[in-house]
């Protein structure tokens, strides 16, 4: 029940057993093809998609590198770790990043953010973190900040790395230029795979000014695949096959019915939770559905708790992130999670809790995430 | 037969097929560590090593990101398609390449190196492409260039991409600051793990002067494994269990004896495929003991030859890169190779020939591998 990676289908490992192939082949086109026109479709996107042999970071790193030029004014709204660490890269690329900046657990409002672009009308970009993974947080109005960046035809970058497959993104339709995910989040394959989508208008700009820059060149990435369907540097095959398995158990699924699931058994998480007595850190307008962070209650030690979690109940869970380290844990509800996860865990957790001497009632967490599950 | 990826052993791709582990746990910290110490066994350094989730080419980005600013000047020889993209990163790092250039197929000597120290004397460092796949050649002085950079102490980089475990490297005794590969070349690993090791004096000079970067941060590295043994962003953990069963192999074998094999079943296919009438790319001194690429016969179509040669007798070998395509192919010879890899490449080239009418003579060549091959 981390947030990512996330646990992998028997089916998604079993496809990196495989020989090893010729990267510059037709065996490589066959794998890599339908990894592009998959990504595509679940990002909503007629753009191009790049999958890249890094980590979801690498894929936010290659969004800025490759769009943010010295002394473009970037507007990003910043309250985690993960939001931070975007904005820093932004300034790194000789961006001005215009944060808006809200405490963690809460989210800028879409009036702070105009008031932003009231601001700064020669804005070159707008960058948000969707999902800021490190405080539960989760942005609920991706679809209306086109009207914002329609002004002066600013760009439009989201970065999805824990959440893209686990809610909406309709990319070409809120106007998003460019979107990335990791796929040990929602997508349920092993790290080391970042898909990132880029549209028309962007991909233009960034073959007109390219970066300076080798492996998140995304210019090169889009010459090699227009003329031979290959990618500039040697891929990860191995995560490929698995990533290609894994794009195909969500289609078998249907994205909406994967994105149902995930936004009832976040829902029922949230309840289950809360009637056994924990508080979610992210204040109620703000929480993500993919992953909840909740605070830990006074005198309970982070490293105890989630050791006596593992250990007796195998259920796995993550710790608080940078400055929040011991004050949240933090559970996934992403990929793979479904009826069974959640009682599970709620399960694993009170008796937990139970057994380091605090007062639960199991049986109230367990009704209230049961009444949501029936949704499922 | 590929200059990379290479054929993995089965106990390497089965190394994958484990659940998924938390990379901010003990699972991870037994996963790496191992890792980490086995690479620097094999590079010989008492340095840092970081294993990178990206292909070759993302370490050799970091190499060059994490040591290279503004103005310095960075001596290179260039003869070829990676030696050319090392010196254009170095030169997007804003440094100043000193290019030191020969003719595809010939090494820059000694002497043309020393001159440009000589003319250079506030060289910051001295970077090389040791094995430059594109062409089959191979520097053969790395164990000189101490001399020349102790001047003033200038730092030593060494990009091993296709060669490291395949032929000697002595990091530490060499003055090598910093030395990288890929995993998918001598080491006979899946693609998508870099490792890059860093002696004490870049170490330093790195974390006091950190880059403007995110995914290729070493200093971040460095900082995130003296803490806890972590990687500071998710790392491609099935290729880290397979990372870590191809090092085990190589250990096993005993490096030394690797690097007999290499060496002796490349003398072979030189040896064999010469007397098939094939004349290597490279001048008899450059020639690479892990790649090695030949001249086309005049009339011999690229495709139709390399599609007969896989189609007919399963032998995958490469063709050429960049300008060479169509004038030369390649075939490796890292990782597993040996003397049945060698006999049936000679075999399937020479019946290839034949088949497509050329005059060859498969008993002079197999028997000219054969004498060399006594050695194994």
């Amino acid at each position: 029940m981390l947030p990512g990676p996330t646990n992998v289908p028997e089916r998604v490992t079993r496809a990196m057993y495989v020989p090893m192939i010729n990267h510059r082949s037709d065996d490589f086109v066959e794998l890599y093809e339908p990894c592009v026109e998959k990504t595509k479709q679940v990002f909503r996107t007629e753009g191009d998609a790049v999958c890249l042999s890094a980590s979801g970071t690498g894929a936010v790193e290659a969004s800025v590198v490759n769009l943010v030029k010295k002394g473009d004014k970037v507007i990003i709204p910043v309250n985690g770790e993960f939001s931070g660490r975007l904005a820093q890269m932004i300034e790194w690329a000789g961006g001005q990043a215009v944060r808006v900046t809200t405490e963690p657990g809460v989210n800028a409002t879409l009036d702070q953010v105009r008031e932003a672009f009231d601001n700064n009308p020669d804005v070159k970009a707008f960058y948000c973190v969707w999902n800021e993974t490190s405080t539960g947080t989760m942005l609920n109005y991706l679809d209306r900040i086109k009207d914002l960046t329609s002004r002066n035809d600013s760009f439009y970058v989201v970065d999805g790395v824990s959440i893209v497959g686990g809610e909406t993104l309709e990319m070409d339709k809120w106007g998003v230029d460019v979107a990335m995910t990791g796929a040990q989040k929602a997508f349920a394959a092993p790290p080391g795979i970042s898909p990132i989508c880029v549209g028309a208008r962007a991909k233009k700009y960034m073959i007109d000014n390219p970066p300076s820059t080798m492996y998140f060149n995304l210019p090169r990435y889009f010459k090699y695949y227009e003329e031979s369907k290959h990618t500039p540097f040697t891929p990860s095959l191995p995560l490929l096959y698995a990533y290609n398995e894994a794009m195909d158990i969500i289609l078998e699924e249907g994205l909406d019915n994967r994105i149902r699931r995930h936004r009832t058994c976040s829902a029922a998480l949230y309840s289950g939770l809360s009637a056994i007595g924990l508080t979610p850190f992210a204040r109620e307008d703000s929480r993500s559905t993919v992953v909840i962070a909740l605070n830990y209650l006074p005198g309970l030690e982070d490293r105890t708790f989630r050791n006596t979690l593992s250990g007796k109940f195998r259920v796995l869970i993550a710790g608080g992130f940078g400055h929040l380290k011991g004050k949240v844990f933090r559970v996934g509800c992403m990929g793979e999670v479904g009826r069974y996860h959640v009682m599970r865990t709620i399960s694993a957790i009170s008796s937990t809790l139970a057994l380091m001497g605090y007062d639960t009632d199991p049986q109230a967490g367990l009704k209230a995430a049961e009444q949501r599950l029936s949704d499922l």
